[in-house]
């Protein structure tokens, strides 16, 4: 990717955006606030497929009513440890920054919150939360469900979505593990990529029409069957399936959400029906359990990091260790860089919302 | 393999030759029933690998004493949801009974139990305990980490185990979801499969001693560094690293106890130190959630076995399914089929702990 196909855009100026398009629809500030801060978040770190480049399909959905971008989210039932609650069809972060403040709060007083929402909508990283848990002191965890897109071990059909769990825990000072990951091998922006670039694909990412592994990544872009995480059965792909089920179990079948093929397709021009995704935010106090938690995990993340590299030029990394760096980098170069495409697209909403146009450099 | 390798052993049988064993070596009848059940219950499911393949090293750790067989675990710190158990060496099937035991009460009160134990041993099938949490309605998951045996991607030598974790849920009647599985890509028992047939490997499912993925068994057996679920980095292999560093978090680094290179070797003549493994169940009663859960559970199970499969003749199997189908088969057949080899181990260990021999058909 040349550079010249990049423009700097400062991490401010990319919020206010996010937040004057989601005003635009009516959504209240505090939830344009919200939501832009989970976005711009995304793209800070590194994770562009859940920052901007999602901003149109929420606005579309928020532009046909098919998500309610005022709604607060509602407790159903509830123990001193866990909570049941309604999203009724809110803005993914606004459901899943009040679950996790729920879960905080139970963490903090019986050691452990575990909290389920039904009636929710994509909430971007699922990392994000376990973020929150984190500025609390806590080990956090979130996992969601989502649209279909991912083949049972053995099935030339997808019947669960790419469900990804994520798990954050604190060392010492600013130090920490941030695991965020979908339970697919690939992510369907991977294989876009590799059509885009008419590169192949490895095997074990993704299935053609008829339930074998392709390397047409044209084919795999239009089939929609990712390979779950491990690829094929000879190398463990019913664990990832495995796995992917686990999540689903967790959020859609706990929660009383659609789970499996009942989950709409999240199409680019917006759903005529709810989402009604589960998901499930989960906090645990460390010091519930052993002293001197955040030291262990200092240690811990110096073991793992220090392992001899198969590659002396390329230390190993922890989960969590890239997203890091991105944000050093962002903030030394004073700002996100977006590609064109990415720009256009901002452009083209600015003047449909009439809103201010995003300032790039 | 040929049938004439295999011998018919009742599964009472089988239970009484691990029980008088145990007791051989000083541990108490009840903890020798508790081991002896968790042991057959991998055998009847078809996981040899967890059963009685493994009595001989827990022997040998209980005749060194670096195993205490007759210890009974304390609560070191609670609350209404949690604790942290100190398992005190004891055997890994007194320990895990024990704490899941107690995460069953806490979330019967609570909604949901998270205890942690450190001092704990190799504690089998991780399925045993979700199992365990099944049987009183709720939903069950248990992790442990154990010897290293897994390289971290970009690493040339092994930093965690295979960190097993599980799931279970009910669906109704006796339908069930139990997803068990280690968190690299293979276990080493494979790869001693393939060394002895004279096989070579696939790739993704270990290294050579520099860090590249080897298809020479005898090789990757000698190293011992299994690749994470997922393989390499071009297949994510970073996402099984990523889980089994998080099992080892939840488990080893939060209870205490040892966790990735802290931990021990496991080596057939026993170890002269204690393995003090960390270990962590976690109950949560669904009945806290969206009413009905377990006809949501039938209805997902179902949607899942019934993706139209790749090849007609195989429907699309559920985590659980291997494992019931073994069950049956066990039982119309009359007994567990072992291998003429372990046989010969339970001979051996017969006339050496002095004890009545294995009978067999």
């Amino acid at each position: 990717m040349s550079s010249t196909c990049l423009k700097l855009v400062e991490v401010e100026e990319s919020r206010r955006f996010m937040i004057d398009c989601f005003k635009a629809v009516n959504v209240p500030e505090e939830h344009a606030k919200a939501q832009a801060d989970l976005l711009v978040a995304a793209d800070h770190r590194g994770h562009f497929s859940h920052g901007m480049n999602r901003l149109e399909m929420y606005i579309n959905d928020l532009a046909i009513n098919s998500t309610d971008g005022a709604i607060t989210p509602v407790v159903l039932k509830e123990t001193p440890a866990t909570a049941w609650v309604d999203g009724r069809n809110g803005l993914g972060a606004v459901v899943g920054n009040f679950c996790m403040d729920l879960a905080i709060k139970k963490a903090k007083n019986v050691g452990v919150g575990w909290v389920c929402a039904k009636g929710s909508n994509h909430y971007g990283m699922a990392g994000w939360y376990a973020l929150r848990a984190m500025e609390s002191g806590l080990v956090g965890m979130s996992m969601t469900n989502t649209s279909p897109l991912m083949a049972p071990t053995g099935a030339k059909e997808a019947a669960l979505g790419t469900n990804p769990l994520s798990l954050g825990a604190n060392a010492c000072g600013k130090d920490h593990f941030l695991l965020d990951m979908a339970t697919t091998a690939v992510a369907v922006g991977k294989i876009e990529i590799q059509n885009r670039k008419g590169a192949s694909l490895p095997d074990g990412w993704a299935q053609d029409p008829e339930g074998k592994v392709t390397n047409d990544a044209k084919l795999a872009f239009e089939t929609g069957c990712l390979c779950p995480l491990g690829g094929t059965e000879l190398t463990s792909g019913y664990k990832g399936y495995g796995l992917g089920a686990m999540v689903d179990i967790l959020t859609g079948v706990m929660s009383g959400a659609n789970y499996s093929t009942h989950v709409r397709k999240w199409t680019h021009t917006g759903a005529n029906t709810a989402a009604n995704l589960g998901q499930v935010f989960i906090a645990v106090d460390p010091n519930c359990f052993a002293p001197q938690f955040q030291e262990r995990m200092t240690d811990f993340n110096s073991i793992l990091r220090n392992t001899k590299p198969t590659d002396p030029k390329k230390p190993v990394l922890l989960a969590g260790d890239k997203e890091e760096k991105n944000m050093k980098d962002v903030d030394q170069t004073g700002g996100i860089e977006y590609l064109e495409n990415q720009l256009k697209t901002c452009a083209a909403l600015a003047e449909r919302l009439k809103i201010q146009p995003l300032r790039f450099k």
